[in-house]
């Protein structure tokens, strides 16, 4: 039985659930056709839905460091926020850290936010029919969204410098587990991600604790991050891309 | 605790198990500084080792079906296999089933073989220390080998058009499996093939039923050839890359 529940003969008219493990395989999808969830759990996905959630106006993702540092002169309602390789760029406000988004500090700002992976490939995805943006946080809320669009839906995992991590790929596959029994034909890194999920779900910590990432957050000194971001339905707002900007889906 | 078993101090010194899901993430890695295993389970590389086990004097892969048939003109001692998208090309002696590499066809013969993927995988990985052809057919024997190497193990999925299959993945989760315990660093691809690999490893036919190409493989009619190719430890030669050959490993 496929995992979808649907059988052949309804596979021509079926909607793909489709997971692009890492932002160098989206050539290979049809990004136009499909409404996209950028993930990045530790951390600039997880971040966005706590920011929005808490009342940010807007978060703008920009690619470069440059085109952050170059919003400090259009205004003192711009938080600059920037990261690399995991730690805030000397000279800005904030990185990706979670705690950097709470009401206190964001509620009625727009953030402006570039970050090694996240950004990256919610770029790569502009393409798309709409962008939304994923994390434990709002997943509930957010595949309820999903199941409610008529279009494909294309899961893009950030990943690390775009190669594969667990997190996001884990992620995706706690997406497919909400959608699972509805009409969706999945293609094989959906089935692997859901495969992963299962056995990870009872302890998401524990079994990121093994991901390269973590290890690497670990040496950061970044652990409560971690902790934060795999906690699941705390936020219900949906960040949607519209034209540069992310707000709150209404 | 490190699926590898090493402890953090060991990690410089430790060697790496990587897996590449799909030959477009190749540039990521550091090939020139590992030895590659080819992996194209459904069929190229389960073929290219039942065949050189069978006695085949040597396979030649070759990347189009031009090169593959200008093999016409060098003589009869040459059987060319060219196959795409799960066929044999029309005028060509065979494809990449396994049953066209038995001892009665190959023994003594020199194979011109060109697929859809697996030779694909081959040629991007051209720099690699060493290419070795894995399958299920010569995996304990391929393992055995790879634990005598003192160099970093790169796993190169062939995958389906530079995209993720699961099969190919499952084979690296299963090499994965038995190197555990070794003085291996894992990458995160490779925890992710490994946990496939106990999800599926009581029976890897059920498991595969759900992929993609399972069920492109179905529609092809060729579902004897993937009972084929699951065959564990039936063969024991390691074809090996030498020159523009793969011959066997002595």
């Amino acid at each position: 039985m496929s995992p979808t529940g649907g059988d052949l003969e309804g596979a021509a008219t079926m909607k793909n659930l489709e997971v692009c493990l890492t932002p160098a395989l989206l050539p290979l999808f049809d990004i136009e056709g499909s409404v996209v969830v950028v993930i990045d759990i530790f951390r600039a996905t997880s971040s966005i839905c706590y920011g929005i959630d808490n009342g940010a106006t807007a978060i703008i993702p920009v690619a470069k460091v440059e085109e952050c540092a170059a919003y400090r002169e259009k205004g003192l309602d711009y938080l600059l926020a920037a990261e690399r390789d995991g730690k805030v760029v000397d000279g800005f406000d904030f990185g990706n850290s979670p705690f950097s988004y709470t009401k206190q500090k964001v509620e009625g700002k727009t953030v402006v936010l570039t970050t090694t992976n996240g950004t990256h490939a919610l770029h790569m995805s502009i393409k798309a029919k709409r962008i939304v943006i994923g994390s434990f946080l709002n997943i509930t809320s957010l595949c309820n969204w999903l199941k409610q669009q008529p279009d494909n839906i294309l899961l893009v995992c950030a990943g690390w410098k775009n190669n594969f991590n667990l997190e996001d790929t884990l992620f995706a596959g706690a997406i497919a587990e909400q959608l699972k029994g509805l009409d969706y034909k999945w293609d094989d890194a959906a089935i692997a991600a859901n495969d992963m999920y299962q056995l990870a779900k009872a302890d998401l910590n524990l079994y990121l604790k093994k991901s390269s990432h973590g290890e690497r957050m670990k040496q950061l000194g970044i652990l409560e991050d971690i902790d934060f971001c795999l906690n699941v339905d705390i936020t219900t707002a949906i960040p949607v891309l519209e034209g540069e900007r992310l707000v709150r889906l209404v």
